[in-house]
């Protein structure tokens, strides 16, 4: 009699963004004239770039030619990719790292949540509140946690609770954790560290022999120069971070499917007899015996991003979201809110007004202004009361949504 | 002190097809002048057919223009796919399956290992024995197993010594097993499990409560009209089967990446408690909390897989394969080695000459004929003292492949 794995069961309601699909799809089918406009999940409308058409446009036809046909490839993925994002992500910021520690891979989402398989099951594992629900969910599904309690926490989990007073960074832990979440540019906050603060975090992982998992998916979004992109800028952090980046947000893959992830081959975890195994072997190990690789064009696309045209036709589009970002910003602190993130982010992070419940706030929006955010409750106890709002939607749209959200919130 | 999944430590040397790899660029790099023939790892080598090319060409310009332009699709693949699949890979055959049953993934390899995940830790795991690594390495990672022996079998696994006595098809296991992964046509041995010996599997799994994990991935090799291509053409089947598909060997997708994977309704495991739950949700769950669908332009591709021209030319392909194996079938033959595949299949498993061991017989292979095949001991202990070539490769480079096989065996 085969048994299923009862972890899974201890998951509370949907993952976040189809409950949020239910709802706006239940609203439409009873209001088929509404012209809802969609701020919620995080999804890029922009067309790809030609740099990178052409170039994906070009590694078809190789698929056609029996000479230049490529079959099974790497599962690390192509030198030629590996060896671009090296020279122009994490060299010029002096991020000492080395093109075989890129592992690229269909997507971030894949990678925050398998990478869980390299480490043993009795880790300490923190994560921020508010936080990305794919981290606390695959732990719940690896059998890492207890059941939640009425707030949604689970027992195991370390949370850290961030919030409005420390910049939605979240403060060093008291306590002893061996693997630590950090995510910055910060989904749903919009928050970034500064070089200090992730100083902190590093000597705070190699005093405790903890693994940082640093998703970097938003790096692109920064603007303010002094933020760092990668954590490999700070010293240190190469022995104890792994780092995940993405294509997805840069440069509008989220239909494409292409993201990497850094494992330095000096980054060890410990057997329970005190010996160092390097992390690098063990993922290594697992992308090539569960994974197959990215999709040759899709390569070949992601590659385009570095090249002169790619880099400046990317940009403008970073660019176009930005100020997308700015304009609800500025659009929402003239209700009086409290407004945070978009600046150096595709979110933007606003305090619901008075005492309304995040997702009685999705209600009224998606009811009054035929408008989609995202319930901040739904990425922890601590995102209650707020609502997220990406910047991810045409001009006119954006406008739009501003005028409306002012209508009924101001 | 971040703690490393020790169960990794317990897998015994490297993946099979990397040791290959090593072995092989070792001659090369002390042989620069060898032209080796390579029927090792089955990786397909003709080009994609013209309908695939132009489809995904379209898609390609889709993602250019704002208003084709395609984000995150529906994690588990979209509809025009599943439905494609549905109306040709399983209603023409009389397999009562539905659309959403069918989850579009980037590989069968990834997919296999996945499904563990939905699966409780005590259950007992049966597995052939020549087996594709994939099944039991993931076991071995996940925990599943105990230590290997001398042989390279784990503690923990039900291997099924699978023998010339019964044409290489696993036969019923007279102990109670909980999941059971079948293959046909049979990665390494070239087998096919005919409707009778398919409803005993299926009888079996029914009596017994257990889940078959059937990996199908390459049907379209079957010539025989009276081998079942899906395990779901039995009656009684979509309540104890999952089963593995690709476009990977049918149409050259293993540098494309596109697969699914049936999980229907109606097939439940159980709780600790007694509680049936239908693992269709389980996967469902896994899938959209840990991927994030397959690129939209290969789904596009994979869909022409089914169109007019498509089918056409993906059949050219498929019968181009069955003839190389039918050559290397028919020439191993003819140096009196007993030769089985290689009619329903892509490959073809041949007896070593009498005692010499699977690694000898393939560094014989490679040093003096240039020739570069996979050990059968690869595959699992019962796997020992045979070998498997692959039919993917040029007819010129099958045909000399033959002669020089011949040369060095016959």
């Amino acid at each position: 009699m085969a048994r299923i794995n009862e972890d899974y069961r201890k998951l509370k309601a949907g993952y976040l963004f189809p409950e949020i699909g239910r709802r706006v799809a239940r609203f439409c089918a009873e209001n088929p004239q509404a012209n809802v406009i969609r701020l919620g999940i995080g999804d890029v409308t922009e067309p790809l770039p030609k740099a990178l058409i052409e170039a994906w446009h070009k590694a078809v036809d190789e698929m056609a030619v029996r000479t230049s046909f490529r079959g099974y490839g790497p599962e690390q993925g192509y030198d030629f990719l590996r060896n671009a994002i090296l020279a122009h992500d994490f060299a010029p910021r002096g991020a000492t790292i080395e093109a075989d520690e890129i592992f690229i891979s269909d997507g971030s989402k894949c990678d925050s949540g398998n990478i869980l398989e390299i480490f043993g099951a009795d880790n300490k594992v923190a994560i921020a509140d508010p936080v990305y629900p794919v981290y606390v969910d695959t732990n719940v599904m690896a059998g890492r946690t207890g059941p939640a309690d009425d707030r949604g926490r689970y027992a195991g989990l370390v949370y850290i609770p961030t919030t409005a007073e420390t910049d939605f960074v979240p403060p060093i832990p008291t306590e002893h954790v061996d693997l630590i979440y950090l995510c910055f540019p910060n989904n749903p906050t919009g928050a970034v560290a500064t070089r200090e603060q992730l100083t902190r975090w590093v000597g705070y992982a190699r005093a405790n022999q903890a693994v940082i998992l640093y998703d970097a998916a938003y790096e692109a979004f920064i603007t303010d120069p002094a933020i760092p992109h990668s954590i490999y800028e700070i010293p240190g952090a190469r022995d104890v971070a792994i780092e995940f980046r993405s294509f997805s947000k840069t440069a509008g893959f989220t239909g494409v499917r292409c993201a990497f992830t850094v494992v330095p081959k000096s980054l060890v975890g410990t057997t329970a007899g005190g010996e160092s195994v390097p992390l690098h072997s063990l993922w290594n190990r697992r992308h090539t015996t569960k994974f197959n690789g990215v999709s040759y064009p899709v390569q070949r696309a992601a590659e385009a991003v570095y090249s002169t045209a790619g880099r400046e036709q990317v940009r403008q589009i970073i660019d176009f979201y930005l100020t997308n970002a700015r304009l609800i910003r500025d659009g929402l602190q003239q209700t009086g809110l409290k407004v945070y993130g978009g600046v150096n982010a595709p979110y933007v992070w606003v305090k619901t007004p008075g005492t309304e419940s995040s997702w009685d706030f999705f209600d009224r929006l998606l009811t009054h202004a035929h408008l989609v955010g995202t319930p901040g409750s739904g990425f922890g106890a601590s995102g209650e009361g707020y609502f997220r709002l990406s910047a991810f939607n045409s001009r006119e749209n954006v406008e739009e949504a501003v005028r409306r959200f002012r209508k009924v919130v101001g």
